[in-house]
């Protein structure tokens, strides 16, 4: 049993988020909230999104889990207007998923989710933590996109910065430690493959801060909520590793 | 004898509905106002469009018949601001048609209307009829895109019902009495080709009311008007019959 | 030595016009200013540009030349919202172009100007000099974008004309003395190639006087100014000349 009502803009934020990665994903529904466990087709990045229920406006659900195409999710929001109500009901008979925006009845089939299984998130102990509004990483995004190189993440008890070093050409963002909250005793730097790291970055809404753990040579993990709050997302980056 | 002043935003929703079915068009021309009888291609819709000399701003012909490009038009169009006045004029020595806009003229070849001969409308008399506003009709299309197999139109005594079943999927456009005025002492039902469909109720401009005359396997009848009346549209689309 | 600060929108308009001719272009500098005189790789096209260090928020330099990718610089437009300062400062050690915007540090590699000599720009005596608003060349160039056929310039005592002619249509704009300010004794006419034209015209930012020098089968020239005057843009365009 599973039946909840949420904005569409809440809706919008969380598939926006998951889509970066993957297309057909598995929620795990349970009375408290849905979770999601999930990486990419290459294994580079993975992420971990706990939806508790106060993200919507009525929740009620027993255990079960929900294999959701977010082509088809994408196509539903796109019937709801902003601060439009999007309703969500398992049909108990056929199992189909049963959307309503206003007038709209959209019955949606559901994948298989018997052999999707959770990946194993890794447990971390990263050395630097960086506090930071996503507009910065939006705007050193946005830079070193005109040199599409690997992108390096440092930082250092005073700074934290974002740059890519081409052939001839190079670019940073730099921000001390009044635009961002840096928490390091050394100096820390890895180096990430750019379009993940730009996908992830501009799917995140304005207005949120985002807490990065970083270290050398490890992965990166990007922490921020959404919905207010409701849900939190852990995104975990591998880095590429440079060979001498 | 041709010559007559409109404002660009009338001529664009005239315009804009003829043209989702064909682009080069024969208009016949009488002292109070112009008619257009139209097929497309694979003769699966019909337009008849009687415009009333009301929908100018200024009027003055005697009986003659226009072969027009709507593509040229279209750029004449993109020539004019919103609000702005187009002029058009046959020049009679050389038979084209002028159109002025501000300091621009434009001078255009038509199209020989000889053997463009006139579609017979067929008198139909079907049982149900609903008043709908298009912005329902609007939604029930971008609704229907997400399935884009043949839509379904059925109505009763208290409802309407605009909707798409596709091998595991399906989405439906459900209107009471009370967001559409329904005319009908049985149930009726056709199914339609959804471009065809998608396309007229695309182009038909918001707050318009559009009238929807509807029976069993039968062609449906959008009937609506433009320039605040004084243009008036019927647009006929043949059902597709479901073989067993 | 060369670093000067300067507004977003100033560079964006300088680079605009250039980018309409050429992607690599290398500039003069020189304490009171800097210049710049291109011809495209057809030479069809002459640009000739002077831009006074009033046009900059700072401007400190010595003689020396800088040779830029548009492109590059196009990207670090990207990163600068409305009204934000670039600033730009070569860096002795490396000889590289750093820019800063905000947070924000692009370090760009210099084109070698060893071999890119200036044009030589012709001195012209045209007949005819008409001051028109830039945007009513920019409605005459998208109404003779419909017939994309030569463009032809032609200008009398009391009136200028853009016009083309087609095999069937053509399109005209005619300005009388109200609408532009002309100074010819004689009729004077000319032909162009219409995307030369079109792309300078477009790219001269809406507000901005033109003035158009004019004469038989000659050259036409574009003069105006760009940076609230700070910088002057003369603009040389090839006719083409019917043979018969």
């Amino acid at each position: 049993m599973f039946s909840a009502e949420l904005k569409s803009d809440t809706l919008k934020g969380l598939v926006n988020i998951i889509s970066t990665l993957i297309d057909e994903v598995k929620f795990t529904i349970k009375p408290e909230g849905m979770t999601l466990k999930a990486v990419d087709a290459a294994h580079v990045a993975m992420i971990e999104m706990n939806i508790t229920k106060s993200a919507f406006e009525s929740y009620s659900a027993e255990d079960t889990e929900l294999g959701l195409d977010l082509d088809k999710v994408k196509g539903v929001l796109k019937l709801a207007g902003a601060g439009e109500t999007i309703k969500m009901e398992q049909d108990d008979s056929t199992g189909k998923l049963v959307f309503k925006v206003g007038n709209i009845t959209r019955r949606m089939s559901l994948i298989d989710t018997t052999g999707m299984t959770d990946p194993k998130v890794p447990q971390l102990n990263l050395t630097a933590n960086i506090a930071v509004p996503i507009e910065e990483l939006q705007k050193g995004i946005r830079a070193v996109e005109s040199i599409s190189d690997h992108i390096t993440l440092k930082a250092g008890p005073e700074f934290f910065e974002l740059s890519c070093e081409g052939d001839t050409d190079s670019v940073s963002l730099k921000l001390d430690s009044t635009a961002a909250k840096i928490t390091t005793d050394t100096d820390v730097c890895s180096m990430f493959p750019p379009e993940y790291l730009a996908n992830i970055i501009k799917a995140i809404p304005t207005g949120t801060q985002v807490n990065i753990e970083l270290d050398n040579d490890y992965p990166v993990k990007l922490v921020f909520s959404l919905a207010g709050g409701a849900a939190e997302v852990s995104y975990l980056l591998a880095p590429r590793i440079e060979s001498e």
